[in-house]
């Protein structure tokens, strides 16, 4: 369905064989849930014991977020991690010329190395944050490798999951519109659809909490906002988003907007 | 943040002690995933194998099917089983006054029920379909019950992550909006939905497949559309919707139309 990367073409011509072969690894996407390694699943705790390949992403100079939820269920095995250094996280917008070439390079250069693997027999494993296809990385490495390798994707509790979990309150009641959104949307976008929806949950956050702010308000919403911090993490926050005094918002946290349909 | 049932009113006044103590059971919404048993969570499995008391819902005169799931786990005990029949499934519109009244003594039943059992000290695990707090009707007993016992909700993978997993599309990338949406919807607010998001999945499809699909040509995105039967469960079947010759949608049915925002 996604269309293939600039090195690894989908449609790689009718006479061209598909170099898959059981001598080849398997690519895995293993959702690793919002945090708490709890809520992996059976499937991605067996996929991590046995992959000897681990990749995650990862800030420079940081460990992956994906990583640290691993440690549960991981012996320390320095020979099996391949960490994958962004080389911006939120340095540049993302429509910058500079960011999409930067990224499609390590991107290519990414698939390139876990090629080498998984045509030398290693399965590799890609620790993904939450589900693999819902806003993921991993996205961006399956798009490129997913027509010469075979691959398996495990999905995961979705970070939205585990924030409405630790916030106590259900999303969606009985025929509930939800909508997703991303906080980078412009204020009057924000604004339209949350007033045209019956429950919402507000990713990427970042700088873009005092926008999100104030289309809550034009949506008459903000009475009922969540705003969620590191959710089923160490330093969990959860606090009523008109109760919280600043605008500081960490990568991981998200708003919630909770539906108030059919409750017989 | 929910209003409480008519049985247990939220507010029990300023004067009355909440009769939570550590001599009461705890109360477990239990996200069971899509269907196929390896995508539980390891607390999931941890809870189910523990619980003296296993609630389920199901039609009248049958297993359902968070139940049949959780078969991969747990030895047969009768003694532990506790089935909740609806006394309506799909026979009456979920408006219907009769639907309502008989579906709010069901609940309030149920949760008398399960407070006695609570009370006796006994753990209570509801399993849940996919996550608890994403349309489970684990909710509804869970806000009859929340007020006078102890909670735990474990985040299950939804049914929707199951679905777009098999169907090996990723869902949203980059800056998609992802609207959720039930096919219960008149016919024109479901095709002006589709035509502002990016992605979208409509659930609850049942009698409803036609109407989905005249709103999806409408709204122009019928080829992107992909039809899901029973997505991770034995019998799964995917399928363009397009190229589905029939309108027939059983009740683990659902359509996901991908995103196709931003890939570096």
């Amino acid at each position: 369905m996604a269309s293939g990367g600039p090195r690894f073409p989908e449609d790689p011509g009718a006479g061209a064989a598909k170099p898959v072969s059981t001598a080849t690894g398997t690519l895995y996407g293993v959702g690793m849930g919002p945090g708490d390694p709890d809520y992996l699943t059976v499937r991605a705790v067996r996929v991590l014991e046995r992959a000897p390949v681990l990749v995650h992403f990862c800030k420079k100079g940081r460990r992956g977020n994906a990583r640290t939820i691993a440690d549960a269920v991981l012996a320390p095995d320095a020979a099996r991690e391949l960490p994958l250094a962004y080389p911006y996280t939120t340095e540049l917008h993302p429509d910058h010329p500079d960011y999409v070439v930067a990224l499609s390079a390590f991107y290519d250069d990414a698939a390139g190395r876990l090629a080498d693997h998984l045509g030398a027999g290693r399965d590799v494993a890609i620790l993904s944050e939450g589900d693999p296809f819902f806003y993921g990385s991993f996205m961006h490495l399956w798009r490129r490798l997913k027509d010469r390798f075979p691959v398996e994707v495990v999905p995961g509790v979705t970070g939205m999951s585990g924030c409405w979990t630790r916030a106590g309150t259900p999303i969606t009641w009985g025929d509930d519109v939800l909508t997703v959104l991303p906080a980078t949307l412009p204020a009057a976008d924000l604004a339209a659809r949350l007033a045209h929806t019956d429950a919402a949950v507000i990713m990427k956050l970042g700088r873009h909490l005092p926008k999100v702010r104030a289309a809550l308000e034009e949506a008459g919403l903000l009475g009922r906002a969540v705003y969620v911090e590191r959710g089923t993490m160490a330093g969990e926050r959860v606090v009523a988003l008109a109760d919280k005094p600043d605008d500081a918002a960490p990568y991981f946290s998200m708003v919630l907007v909770p539906g108030e349909g059919r409750r017989p």
